[in-house]
């Protein structure tokens, strides 16, 4: 039956790969439809990228980086060119696996980087995310490296994935600068003015959502190892989002007098993204807060970005993808229950555990932030310095499609503002 | 074998949920496309709320009325909170598949009663329907219920889906009145026009039936427990479709002239429709029979609702849905046939049966009909009187997105009409 | 073990269809997308119908052509009504599985006739390809036919499908002859400028491209048989269209200035198009140079219908199919080695294989072509004579949505040029 299982959930693991691969396409329509129309086809385009240049980079030395055997003291694994040396013994599904999970990283970060990054910029960046600072840190959390031994514990990413997608956006939005017009200041540099930029195709941007939720049941549940666990795991991924989004309608209803429409749909990330981490060791009762919790924190990080550190983050991944994957990190030594199909060990400060777990999941945010933080820093700054990671003023009035890629516009045959 | 046959069914069943998810996005993008960009947020909105709305009550009591211990004499499962109290023992799988389908009811009635209800109506609405509406109709055809009792057979929700989204939403769309300007009336009050809408967005609407047709595949398989019986039940889920739409082009071509585009999307979907309840218990040929009829059904609904009882449904949810719901439910009774892998009881009128099935599945429509007509009256007579089920005119002819809102437009760089 | 690895795939087989299934939006999406929004509604229309279509004159016949007992020496399957007279032991998975399959081969062509054929003359030919054309030679190489008793390999199709589709798209689109305004010629005819039509919504475009690999994972693994047979076609499955992303951005980067979005779209699909008849026999160096290959060949193939052959060809989907299909035919016999699980006889040309599996390859290339020429040709010929096969001069210019479907447009609230 053990060998049964495995072959199942062999399966299921692949399957579950390909619906992380999907939401590639959730990622481009959201990051499109709630962008302007004039750079659809550079975002369509850096979406794709990003999962095409990383492959290359992932496959040369990230995979090793990350799933090679362990060495310097839990630091990375060992880089091997096994992927083409010695095929009959290659992990084939792990390799398909970590690759998708891979570019979920990378394609956070071009939403907030949004319509003003240069192309070639934004693909020097992709390649090297994939190639070393995304392997490295998930190798401490997933390819038996010391964070893993500690017993940090984030079964599908808060921390690995959107934490470290979302610093970065959040520190390329910052080196960037805002958009021409986003913020309007007065004469000593103060911000007195916040514009909004609308979507220009919000159906799209929604669609993108669904896709998003749709791919997070593989994303959560593909290293599922029972029934009992997936079914589990389904649960907590079906429940915070839609509380998530619940607590953000009633929230937004209330404080702007009327259910926003976009900041619901970025809440349903914001839950997915809060309970990606505890999602095998939280009851139903569990992901409801988590997912309570993501709803609001959703809005207050735009409202941050926006009003406070003045970052032009326009799709709010910072807010979706940075908050929200540290709580979900954190959430985990909150919430978890042994209750939980599968979790016979891992106990949250609710849930009879101290603050046992939540130290140790404190230290990985820590120290996960700063790799980040540190090396993200460093190749944005590379990159300024060498090619220059913004258009010019004149390209970015005009619109990347026509001056980034030759295409005049994505709707030739709509007449657009 | 057996264990091991429950156990690789048991993960297919958890993706057919996936895949029944998946729908929401399906009908989110028919109701986008097939109506007027105006309103485009909001109905995004709607879809994406009855889902997250309905898991709430469907999570705190839907659940336990549906698959709880059968009482009051096969009425209602027991109200019980193991969801929250025991989770080891909760039943996880199920709460999932039955919360999607139960959210695929709800979303049904948003399409006919687009372009004008009230946004907070529709959250009580949506709220209500995934409380008790469904869960007890749905409890007496699979919890275990009086009519599962008696062989009343709907394997994947002709009945409990789709005739109760379709009844809900002619009700719905009745009492809230058409669009203003759908029907053009003399002073006598009698109409002597009705204006056709066009859809916004048709591929947008196209690519939500593609999505929905995907899902069914989910929908109707999710269930099955062997590998013979979910073949067959995806050659049904395939052939039906295929000719309800072949037959409703035909009709269409020979009709107006041309072969209608919408129309023949509609059918695709009435298809489905048709033959979730007999899935697995119609042959190739009983499928086809069931499409043939299903791809005229939709047509004469929609001239019904237009031409003879005067009901607005913007997306003909009622001839897809109520229409070849109560088609499906029957066709069991005629097209049944135990030479289908994993029927070994149920007969059709065509096949031997005689009018035993016939009559239990006439009973079952009534049954079901009947509740749900008078429940969703209620329901929505109490949401009439209380915050008013209709927006002003004023808001309708502005459009939900700005005055529901308070979104300009769901197309900012688009010059929209 | 044998036995339970049997049901696990069985289901994985299903799940795979439904993938390929979804294929179908994928290609209504990218041809809707790059095309003008005047012929939106037409080209759904003819992705919607072809599978529908299809689906009858597939079951009726096709199926039985293509995998009924082997007769007339290994031409043709013999055909049969075991579909509706013995269903208790008809091959349903079997039967699903390739009406997808065949439906894809049908739809390839839509794209590159799209925007000028008529709509009866699609029909006609949709109901063909799919009764005899594509199921005798799928017959030959699935069904047991002459060519895989010879041992010539195509394990998901290059040629079987994305060939056989390709061919009949060039030959289909010379017969039609251009788009009006496409080619602008001198006195003598010799064509002087070529005209490029942007497509008219690329976000939709590009969805389209994501449908489509999500779907390939489906279509590449669905007749999988080991988990590390499944495991390695999609590494090859991701590596290869990503790879030919690349190198198509390079490309057009170094030869145009600019890196294409488009091009790039098409480049990911020639990549899937390349590996899939070898996906089971190449290891990831093996789909990283078919990949190289297809990144160039998609861009050539397009500069080769434009400026050589002049022919017209909306999508690229000669360029796409047709080459990458030869292509990957071809590379089954350059690259395929036995490190590869589940592939323990065939070696290509670059793997100790010699000559053997090329020439087996060059002689299935051959007959195939030939057969696709031959009949094809015949069927637009008969198209031409009876019917027509393009529509007026003035319904081209006005649209064939209005003309030939009564739709005013598809995009009924917006301005279009």
């Amino acid at each position: 039956m053990e060998e049964t299982s495995k072959l199942i959930f062999g399966v299921w693991f692949l399957i579950g790969a390909a619906l992380v691969f999907w939401m590639q396409a959730g990622f481009a329509m959201v990051e499109t439809g709630f962008t302007r129309a004039k750079n659809a086809g550079n975002i369509i385009m850096k979406n794709l990228m990003d999962f095409c240049i990383g492959t290359v980079t992932f496959m040369f030395l990230g995979f090793s980086l990350l799933l090679g055997e362990d060495c310097m003291g839990g630091f990375i694994g060992k880089p091997n060119f096994d992927l083409i040396t010695n095929y009959a013994n290659f992990d084939w599904s792990n390799f398909v696996f970590n690759l998708v999970f891979c570019a979920t990283t990378a394609t956070i970060v071009s939403g907030a980087m949004a319509e003003r990054t240069k192309f070639s910029s934004y693909c020097v960046y992709s390649g090297l995310i994939s190639l070393f600072i995304y392997p490295i840190e998930a190798h401490w959390i997933w390819g038996g490296g010391w964070l893993s031994q500690l017993g940090f514990h984030d079964f599908a990413g808060s921390c690995a994935i959107h934490m470290v997608g979302g610093i970065s956006a959040l520190i390329g939005a910052a080196m960037l600068g805002p958009r021409i017009g986003k913020f309007k200041k007065d004469e000593s540099g103060k911000v007195i003015k916040v514009r909004t930029f609308p979507g220009h195709n919000l159906p799209i941007g929604a669609l993108g959502v669904f896709i998003l939720w749709l791919g997070w049941y593989g994303f959560n549940g593909a290293a599922a190892t029972s029934l009992e666990q997936l079914g589990s795991i389904f649960v907590a991924t079906t429940i915070a989002p839609a509380i998530a989004t619940v607590v953000c309608m009633c929230f937004t209803w209330i404080k702007y007098g009327k259910p926003d429409v976009s900041m619901c749909l970025n809440a349903s990330l914001a839950g997915l993204v809060g309970v990606t981490a505890p999602c095998d060791t939280v009851d139903a009762m569990g992901a409801f807060f988590i997912g309570a919790v993501s709803g609001l924190l959703v809005v207050f990080g735009v409202w941050f970005c926006d009003h406070v550190i003045h970052v032009d983050d326009p799709v709010g991944a910072v807010a979706v993808h940075c908050l929200n994957g540290i709580w979900g990190t954190i959430a985990v030594g909150l919430f978890s229950t042994t209750s939980v199909p599968g979790n016979d060990s891992i106990k949250g400060l609710f849930y009879g555990g101290g603050f046992h777990q939540l130290g140790l999941q404190l230290i990985g945010f820590a120290a996960v932030a700063a790799w980040t933080a540190i090396t993200i820093t460093l190749v944005f700054l590379f990159i300024k310095k060498t090619i220059g990671l913004r258009v010019s003023e004149e390209e970015e009035i005009k619109g990347l499609d026509p001056t980034e890629h030759g295409l005049p516009t994505a709707y030739a045959d709509f007449v657009t503002k």
